[in-house]
């Protein structure tokens, strides 16, 4: 194990660090960076080597992760006056496992390129449990010969590694999963208080809307209804989970990108419209299944 | 077989009619009724009884089962000036296996009680091809205790039953599950359709999706995009299936019970708009998974 | 003026109350029903006739005057046990100037005809103030040789009389103009709301849209932004105007229509379910203006 | 006239080429240069000096205006390798007439700022007959202290010079505008075509909104519906005015700034995606208020 060469790490946050961890269990030696330096604290504790820009990090490692919250961040990291392009070397391996813009991803792909360095970016699904359990699921876009070379990687850090095709894919794949999501959620939730306001038990109408053509992840594994499922964000005053902030994030970045493409998203529009107002209204740090709650508030006269 | 009491069918439509001839190979016999004279000529040609209205039908039979298109078709058949409820005798079973506005059915089962019958909504799920298998769905809604004699009859037309409360709750539960699934549908062509302008493979694409939570019927079952599925309209140019027509139906139907109960719909009101103009660009006798066509229209200059 | 025949009024709530009035202003003696006795007393107590169903309204005035709540109510009064066809005069005049349905509208009307009796549609657009001030608008639907005939009558209540088409056709010209209403109004609170936060000042943003093709009745004679305008509810915390639960009423009645003539309202319909769920957030008894306080809360993290 | 300094103009596309015949009018000597050396001939040919870059206009220039297509075309003319920014003197006053999104012009401002230089943004309301006819409006962003400087080149261009306050705010101004201008017209389609469909004369329909509270520019002056007015673009099959693929553009532009600014924009949003869907059905180069005619197609069976 001792043998292994070190791993640069950039952006030590509530994903970064657990992340950061099980890359140090396989037995890398890290090299850490992250604008707050007490997020780097623990990680000096433990013996791992902290420098002080993004650019350094580079200069001493030649595969490098970045987890960071926005593309401006980034774009800071790989671009910037300290960044990692200053200093990398000729062949290095550079995984962003950012949630961006898939057209900021391709050009920091471009950039990275001409360096004579690889990027791929690797968004990952799963929250802060699963980043600590190992079992984030690593959608990628990058050359498909440099694969393998970024799953070693990825595998210690997540349970799936799904190649998805060029650079940005990795992106798109998150991008349209969590816009469906989004979408059937909010459907979920519409349809489980009108059939309630209809007279139908919660717990039946999920049942029977999961034998049906209705059924999806979000009514059979997570159902926004207290009462209807145990051990979901519902059951627990939406506590937990993935909060409505992120997906209002998430669904800003579809809403880019199909600006971008051209491509209608009707109902995706309006979810991320719906989310954006939950965060205005109190919902930020609830669990997105709380849209329920959002819309199940009674009429008052 | 032959000692069985006839059963009443108003209504011998595309959906009607094979529902009926499930009956009569159960060996019960028919009292038949249609505005078409046309529709009931097969049934009149194999022995059964055709009568001139449904006020004739509730004279002959005590259990009469009604499949008739809109509100306004049930209303008549019930309470039109040669009605069921004119001649219908005490202690009959109708059950209406029509989708209409569970109000509507609220108020005929009012109307049927006090001729001291019993009514019972019970709107079916899948298509002609699932009445002709006799293997439709039917949400069930109405006395609990009449459940099983309407189980009886119903169970020789579909091989699922469900009861779902009151009168009134088996609509309830089709229009939720309808609306459901319209608004899944769309945001599976949505998020299919971005990917694959972001640069992903649809297969790809698809496999990613129903192994994380965006999956849904509509990704998994049903998928609206060419090439992905066999088997499914969207590899037969969209023929066959649920045609948009009959979804905008159901969720004019949604909406309807959302202003009258005030619950927000939001998605599933602009979904219902979706289908609208579809119906009115020629996708109306298109399977409704032909949304994805209708957006993916590439923008021409 | 003592020689004026007697004129019928059903329906003394907040907006009959002093439409009747101007009635009596003008010399009518009235023949007064409502179903709160206490609504006809301050009538009773000036003279006038009060009978207890409006079939007595019908039995003394050949010309009578509806305006109540909801089409149900309508209905009730008209074709009711005790309702107006149960002993209208031929040739009687009967105006009905609810908000309802105009599907609801026209079945009345032909109801009506069949009695040998009049009927025309003439909602109103005006609050209770415009009500006491003589200055409401009517729209009126109805056969065109009749029209002077309600003119008589309407012209004592209001200032504006407008002669639409057939039957029915009333209701819809308010409905729209409403439902146009309702979306301008969003437009501009959302327009304003995202001018201020990007750095404009609401004067001169209000002033700029004024000038440009964005100028609507909602931007230059009742803006919703606090501080752009003196004299409307915006400058008043909300209070008066015209409550969101009534336009969320007014955008249930053109969802209605639009569903069943098959007319696509994709912004209609968002709109709807935008004061659908203010209503449900406690903005019901504020102006509808106050969805721009709706819209412009501060995402707070 | 002769004693003028020279102004530098980037961009001579359909807007930028009669913008600048009309500061040549008013004896202004021109340093001239676009992507497309075609676009200069013709000022080349009336003695107007063409350069290579847009550096080189800023060597020969201390007063710019850019009037380019995209925030990326604008950025590239200031930022690029050969842009204004590296040959821009101290004190130069650049004026930048393009639509884009306001962070950029912001962004743009700063760096121009570091320069010792002033920028100003002024995007312009009104068609290429407008500029022709010196008719447009500018609306400008930027230290009110250079304001003269600016309007004294944009009062050469333009009849209306409107302050709008810091750099960004013409932006703003202009897309809240446009925002605001599409959702009326679209809501003006839906309210007409609804109201023809309930069986009202369209004029008649107009009328009506024009004396009433859903009067706004789309139904007064710019009416959608063809044989409401004369002169406007729906008297003519909807050819010339503002085409739907610019409007496309400016929600765009709308959608990335309520992004940015976290802002609620409901109707927005589904405006952009209705405009979206008419560019991908043919409606791209038409005028933007043929969404009547988009949404007017009837349901066929």
């Amino acid at each position: 194990m001792a043998s292994k060469t070190p791993v640069g790490f950039i952006g030590l946050g509530n994903m970064g660090n657990p992340m950061a961890k099980n890359l140090m269990k396989h037995g890398y030696p890290l090299i850490i960076y992250d604008v707050f330096p007490d997020a780097c604290k623990e990680f000096q504790d433990a013996g791992e080597q902290v420098v002080s820009c993004p650019a350094d990090v580079a200069e001493k490692a030649d595969r490098i992760i970045t987890m960071l919250p926005t593309s401006i961040n980034a774009i800071e990291a790989y671009s910037g006056a300290n960044g990692i392009l200053k200093k990398v070397k000729k062949g290095s391996l550079l995984i962003d496992s950012s949630t961006i813009d898939p057209a900021v991803s391709k050009e920091l792909a471009k950039e990275v390129e001409k360096m004579g360095a690889v990027f791929m970016d690797a968004p990952v699904s799963g929250g802060v449990g699963a980043a600590r359990s190992r079992n984030l699921t690593f959608m990628v876009g990058g050359v498909e010969d440099e694969f393998a070379a970024a799953q070693e990687l990825l595998g210690c850090m997540g349970s799936n590694v799904v190649y998805c095709g060029a650079v940005g894919t990795g992106q798109a794949a998150k991008i349209c999963n969590n816009m469906l999501l989004a979408i059937s959620m909010i459907g979920t939730a519409e349809a489980m208080n009108l059939g309630i306001r209809l007279g139908l038990d919660p717990k039946l109408l999920a049942k029977i809307l999961n034998m049906s053509s209705g059924r999806c992840w979000s009514s059979d594994t997570y159902n926004p209804v207290p009462g209807v499922m145990d051990g979901v964000p519902s059951a627990n005053n939406y506590q937990g989970g993935f909060g409505a902030t992120l997906m209002a994030k998430d669904l800003g970045l579809a809403q880019d990108s199909a600006t971008n493409t051209k491509s209608p998203i009707l109902l995706g529009s309006l979810a991320h419209q719906i989310y954006r107002m939950m965060c205005a209204k109190g919902y930020s740090k609830k669990d997105f299944s709380s849209v329920f709650q959002f819309l199940r508030e009674e009429e008052t006269f």
